[in-house]
């Protein structure tokens, strides 16, 4: 069976030599392509890592085989750019692994979480002789029966930090073993909870939560959205949001995750993520002097500038585009331009879906429906 | 900024065309290219789309930027095909839109229902108009005040299919407009629920249903997972299970998420499915003599052989790879192999977990842990 | 300790005979007392068991010990019935028992699925041999690894009938070990689910899922319920659904759960069903002409005439003042019944919480706030 | 309709006088009577509030009208009685109000959210002025477009407190009112969630987190309980966990729901909390000897021995039973007989579905089967 692998021209013929490669991929035999187009440009206005605001302008590249999806973006993005721009807010929550201990009994949890209380910064030091690059933040326990679990949070510079945090938390695990005496199960227990859409994710966050706003003027939705204000407040309420509930859904939204899982292909992130990136809500408003109030929120958005994927030729270009690099605060930039891609893709859908008259606009829903 | 763009030649050295990529991207200046590895042999007893169990093995293509994701599943594949292999079941639920109707209050909505009740088949014909690889095969309704959902059923041949069932569900809904002067409001009411992690699809299913399961025999276990069939026991109760209920988690498993997205991108599938994917269940229980059950189940798998990015270059080449094209029946195929490739994944991992002594596997943990 | 009960003279002092309780409670000593209040009238457009319209008038006891709740609700009702009043909407479902296989394998379970495909009038003969009120309606099963859920649906007259449900579902239970020689681990599997909140009971429906809407004046809102109707429709939204969005809720609305607790104490209904009747969904509209729409969805109330603490003395007079007793179709009544109370409820609250300036309101806000 | 309502003699004969349920229902009419029943002895290993173990024993007053339930508490209490008995955890969360500020935009909350950050203590105080027994301990966020909701805790002494705790928001809410010119748009925005169930009440824990654990001997499992610890833990594992997970509950657990039911309205405790008293996991597993481990974990457990009913005479006496009054830490010690009772009902049920042999334990099963 193997050898007919010879035959797979298209996808040995790759720019991706196995030594590039090492460390991404096993039994490498080529590369799958992916069509990459660029919306934009997109006017942003970001928080720095000190808080302040910072007026960008940039392409956006998107990586998808999906029909409309970078039109639809970048048709959200001119309404934007003809108003205010977008605004953006972000939330340092941080990579988190879920370990598990197994213990006798519920005595025994409760002497590993007074352990942590008062060894917080020995735990700190043992986590960051894996990495400089990793700091221990916060611990948070949950206690069922003979599980104790740990949620370890960390700062991990502008790495995603998935590995490191994996190797911190080794460290702690090991010393509390060591001094405890109490094994650690496993290092992962579904309590960080990675790539799983969850509760916990979206209440507490994970990676980063973020936040994107803008005010559409009333002649700019109809002129380039091609409907009104109230008719896109109507479709996210009744369709984003009620429609959501209905189904028990995580998602309160249009379409998340074609924006997000477009964004993570092109820019190296683990598409393992895309779950947690499609969790969070849509929503909007009409303003006293008619304007739309447009806004999303994503609890749980996990990216970096360095590492994974983020260091291959093409998807190193595509963060090269959007002026993201390894600097201090980057990854930070990076999640806010996540969400505002985000809102320039659900505010287009929205509008799609609100253009309305049913029949006349035949063609055009068909084409921007996802 | 735009001008730009020509610097980067490693988006520009690619096989796809502008010709090529028509349909599946606008705006295109390129393409991305992710490493493929091969996972496998891998040993499936498929179910045909009679029913009837079929045999086979193939390779794996799986692609990834994510280190030891290939070699995890290889090492799964290869405990099952030690031993008897993996069976998988499908379950054919269809491809869902879930229309959103604006009425004045609920007599009208029922007035819909009604009238959905006694014209099923106009409503399939009507259907039929926009394609012929379409079928209609159940509707679905839910009341909340002025919105009346409709959960449209389609059976849509070897493609995933979403475009077709927007179109058709549109030809619907201008029928039910005509006929009861009622507006559809939107074509997709989030009561799909497309690309989004949900209870509703979860239950209910969407796509396909599928489940996989193998024995494993303790010493396949021992020589191939270095751990033993209860300590995989425990970790998959009280990780994947008991770990994902304390996080409010719609995935009870250790890392559908990774296995799906390596080949949904490697067989061009759209990621923005992924959500969907990454749900659902993964089970172990040790037998009277000792062996491993494992199984693993997917209420939500959305894939085709045809349609969407699955005729670019490489990702048609990776479905060859797999054995399956465009004949009737080979998305069904399709599913159950991504189905058997996330019980390996699953496999490997819990083993990796579970096999031990923390410090002294160290390496060889943070190496295979997710 | 036992004999210091002697000095429980308050519990002692009731007119529960031991022979009263028979059947309802065991090691009886007494019994608790819960003041009870009218509200109302209630003015009411219920559907019968034959779908036609049944306009009715009545007061509605709610058993409390929570201060301003029959107070609130009566302000409800007096606004609706200065208005239209309220039209219900009824669906039976049927009162569910989620029994549990435990199988070899998948193929076993696929067997007892082709087995109950095959046979499903044997089975409903077999359930009805436990009972000549009760008639199976539907099954739906679950396959997960070596377990099979089954979800047995019954129309049970006008009891909630969780007794005669588990009863028959052992005789179907039985039938099908003796047939296919698979054991039947558990009566009830959970997949019921009964008693819990869950999203196939919001999903699927469990018991009646019932509706009720109502069109209040804007002079109404502003006279009885001191705001008006873009206040309340604000409140809806954000306090009732997207507050109960972002905490991951099942109770999409202010507090069911209180009128529900209230009058399936008042009734003899069974309290354990309370937190499945705290399950649902409040929304609300501004009319074209300014007036208020109001409506509530609830799509699990588990109800009965008969049965249970039905029997009971208080409890027989509070279903007596409600006018329903074991005629066919009267706890149809009652499900839509609970419904209006609970919109008088929700839309006394909502207004509650939207009538202000807070520091104006002040009593007035915390008399009435839940 | 109104006088007919004299005719309801056994309503009206209570011992409850208008002047007694002042404060508790208006419109008052007469009582609710529903049967009481003792279970127990339980014996229990208390944490009292300075986290010191406390043995203790009494009866468990139950109210309910449904048969078998006080008997299987009962069992469950005699099998726990026979071995250790039952150890009881319990952690302070506060009881907490959602409180929700509408604002323009979202840099008008990050100002909302530093002014809290700096002047917390000044907000305590302000809580403080509505009632000495309250104190503010945290508070929380969340942002949603122009939503901004706070999470506010508070202890209440032996109180329930939802009163208290909304005067307090109140005080809180006009503060932030006055200082920042910012509308609290409602004093509830289900962010609390009270009476709900919520994921975010499962995760952050709401009231008091109780746990309750037992070891029962192999010998007591059998002659007490007429099974086996290993077919125990199998209907824990596939009934109470994996039967809740696949239809999306929030209650892993048997029969939560019942039991806290039945306590609550024995104890004057708020039947609207029951929703939230019915969420949580039971967990069992074999011990290396073979005995059975049994545990329950309760996340959201909102009593009082003050306050609301509990000063009814009926309810009062019940609590006596318990020898809870109004002393510091007596709704500590509440939370955790609650939990305790809760465990020997689920060790009952638990054991009941998993004894057996179907055919014969017919009459049994049928009998303790909820």
């Amino acid at each position: 069976m193997y050898k007919k692998i010879n035959n797979y021209s298209n996808i040995k013929n790759t720019l991706l030599s196995e030594n590039i490669v090492q460390g991404n991929c096993e039994n490498y035999i080529g590369a799958t392509q992916v069509p990459l187009g660029l919306a934009g440009p997109l006017k942003v206005n970001l928080k720095n890592i000190k808080g302040k605001s910072e007026k960008r302008k940039m392409f956006v590249p998107l990586a998808t085989t999906e029909g409309v999806l970078v039109a639809s973006v970048n048709r959200g993005l001119k309404a934007t750019y003809s108003s205010i721009g977008i605004n953006t807010y972000v939330e340092d929550i941080g990579t988190t692994r879920g370990t598990l201990f197994r213990v006798k009994n519920i005595e025994e949890s409760q002497k590993i979480i007074k352990y942590i209380d008062t060894n917080f910064n020995k735990l700190r030091k043992a986590a960051r002789t894996s990495s400089s690059h990793i700091k221990l933040t916060k611990i948070e326990h949950q206690i069922v029966g003979k599980n104790l679990w740990l949620r370890l949070y960390f700062f991990t510079s502008e790495a995603m930090g998935m590995n490191m945090v994996t190797y911190a938390s080794e460290k702690i695990a090991l010393l509390i073993q060591k001094d405890l005496k109490i094994k650690c199960t496993s290092l992962s227990g579904n309590f960080c909870s990675d790539k799983k859409p969850s509760w916990s994710n979206f209440i507490l966050g994970r990676g980063r939560k973020v936040w994107a706003e803008s005010l559409i003027s009333k002649d700019v939705v109809k002129q380039v959205l091609k409907t009104s204000p109230d008719k896109i407040v109507s479709i996210v309420k009744n369709k984003s949001q009620l429609g959501s509930i209905v189904t028990g859904s995580l998602g309160f939204n249009a379409h998340f995750a074609n924006i997000v899982a477009a964004l993570y292909l092109a820019l190296g992130q683990d598409l393992g993520h895309i779950p947690e990136g499609s969790m969070g809500i849509t929503d909007a408003e009409v303003e006293n002097n008619g304007d739309l109030y447009f806004s999303i929120y994503m609890p749980d958005v996990m990216v970096g500038t360095i590492g994974g994927g983020t260091r291959l030729p093409t998807q190193k270009e595509a963060l090269e585009i959007l002026g993201v690099k390894n600097n201090k605060g980057d990854s930070f930039l990076l999640a806010q331009i996540v969400a505002a891609t985000v809102l320039a893709g659900e505010l287009s859908l929205s509008a799609a879906l609100a253009s309305g008259d049913l029949a006349k606009s035949h063609k055009n829903l068909t084409r921007t429906t996802k």
